[in-house]
């Protein structure tokens, strides 16, 4: 099989020669993020943030509930119909991820990688796909800002005071279909991180954190594929926040590599800084996944774009890693999604 | 691509037509597991449970650093010949992972299926070399009694009593490295879980919350792979233990499946029961990986076994969900090791 040697492409990363399609796409949000500047993009918007349920974990689960099932109506499937779902969030033994997709009894692959997990799952919901091994399967995450406020500092009610460098985690709940069958948006490569540690130990400077990560994941893609910045319309990062796109346009300038005419962010994008109060910009694993789903998507449907680099960007920390004095490593995947002529 | 059609196999499993194999295999285990029946049988068995480290999970991630070292040191290879690491713990956040597997700088696919996660691992390295996305990957997974026991239950310092239906976690990792490149030891199918929730709220109950889904697993998969229990030499369970193992019985005979000539579960054979006061059984992510590692794939090797099906368990809870009143799912995930003439 002389044709499988061509997947292999460069150290880090997988060329797709079989087509690895998006079918659908759909983002739920919380009051906060519909009130930010993608305000009217998202497909579903929840004035309340409990969704309905007793306590904000069952709330992100609904999220990731929600969210699958508008992804698999406008896909116009049934659950049956999906072979696999790649799924993880933040919370610590991914309970929202447990608890939101039981219902719809479908093969699960649970997966951790903090903030990058949309990457993480929408690489490997790629690769299976782009195997044969399913015709159709599900990549979803989610994060809660109030759940992840539980997890990771204070409970909500102690009202604590928190720094500029400090991000604010997404309500939200990005879920995407992938099939073999063709659509104007296809997948057409990943590369995936390293975990990356360059010593940062301040959990309110996540960007800090993740940024390192981010800038290898950037070089490496470009080296491997033998790309230029400029091949993309947007390399888009997750959620590096204001603070961390400098600390990444630096690291990228000492390896020669300028992105800052492409560069994005999801967690920049999705708030309003001024007006929000949302400090470095938005975090967590539903940040990068609702804003692709609801503006880059559309975007590139549209002939707007035609190929975009996409990172979702994770801090690997956990309440209890911080509290015994470990640094805040990052991890960064990478997506490549193309505009396919129909 | 007719030949892809051939890759699905029923509802829930993949069958690798393309020889995936399992290179070398590595466990590292405590002293309590070093004490038990399979004592002689793990690579490196450590007197002091916090492996020279300050804390228990850095403990945990020195277990994963040796376990990988041992196994990448049997294939005879080094660090950046592996392509991509699946790997996972039971901490929150999967801090064990992260912290442990950095200095490989490797690419990481992090993953999170409670126990289950040394079968979850080991189907996505095996759909990897499957698919030809990569040449050489390992998959690896550990747990630390200690460290479980202060996520999930009470500090050890409180010295606190446990039902005898509590299982023991595992202080353990077992890291394997599988390849296209030909050995004993084939992968020749997964079937992959999905979540079962019978409404167990007991979490020091976990084999009756674990049953269910290896219940349905293992019907779904003999029936995807039109086989019989008699068509495997063992199916093993990962840590189902005593209480869950008369209850996979019961729940399999209602669908008139009797595996009880061939059945065994890690969580079993790891420790002596009536010595070590280990209750219902050994659990964990580790649990089944070093079992695997150290005890199946040795007599698969010398040909004592020709064919096993081994499905690691997994109960999806945190503190948070129990303490929210919610139930403990269960989640499996079935692969199939069969002994390759050379």
């Amino acid at each position: 099989m002389p044709e499988k040697e061509k997947l292999y492409v460069g150290e880090q990363s997988l060329r797709f020669s079989q087509g690895v399609y998006i079918t659908s796409a759909a983002s739920v949000v919380g009051k906060k993020e519909g009130e930010g500047p993608l305000g009217t993009c998202f497909d579903m918007v929840c004035e309340d943030d409990k969704f309905g349920e007793d306590n904000w974990e069952q709330a992100e689960s609904t999220l990731q509930k929600e969210a699958l099932s508008l992804a698999l109506g406008k896909a116009k499937l049934q659950p049956e119909d999906i072979r696999y779902l790649f799924a993880g969030d933040l919370l610590g033994q991914s309970i929202a991820t447990s608890f939101g997709l039981i219902d719809f009894e479908i093969p699960l692959f649970g997966l951790y990688g903090a903030c990058s997990t949309a990457g993480e799952s929408m690489s490997l919901a790629a690769m299976c796909i782009g195997a044969g091994y399913a015709k159709t399967v599900a990549a979803l995450t989610s994060s809660h800002f109030a759940s992840a406020e539980k997890q990771f500092r204070f409970p909500l009610e102690y009202a604590n005071q928190r720094p500029v460098s400090a991000t604010w985690t997404v309500t939200g709940s990005g879920a995407f279909i992938l099939s073999s069958r063709r659509s104007r948006l296809r997948i057409t490569g990943i590369t995936t991180g390293k975990i990356v540690d360059m010593g940062v130990k301040d959990s309110m400077n996540m960007g800090a954190a993740m940024a390192p990560a981010a800038a290898n994941l950037i070089a490496q893609h470009l080296e491997d594929f033998k790309r230029a910045p400029e091949d993309y319309d947007r390399i888009i990062t997750g959620d590096l926040g204001y603070v961390g796109q400098e600390i990444l346009f630096d690291l990228l300038k000492k390896k020669k590599i300028d992105i800052s005419n492409v560069h994005e962010d999801c967690g920049i994008l999705i708030y309003d800084k001024e007006k929000q109060g949302t400090g470095s910009g938005g975090s967590g694993c539903g940040c990068s996944a609702v804003t692709l789903a609801s503006h880059y998507l559309p975007m590139l449907e549209k002939g707007e774009l035609k190929r975009i680099l996409f990172i979702p960007t994770g801090a690997l920390l956990s309440t209890v890693s911080f509290n015994e004095g470990q640094s805040v490593p990052g991890i960064a995947h990478g997506v490549v999604i193309e505009q396919e002529e129909c």
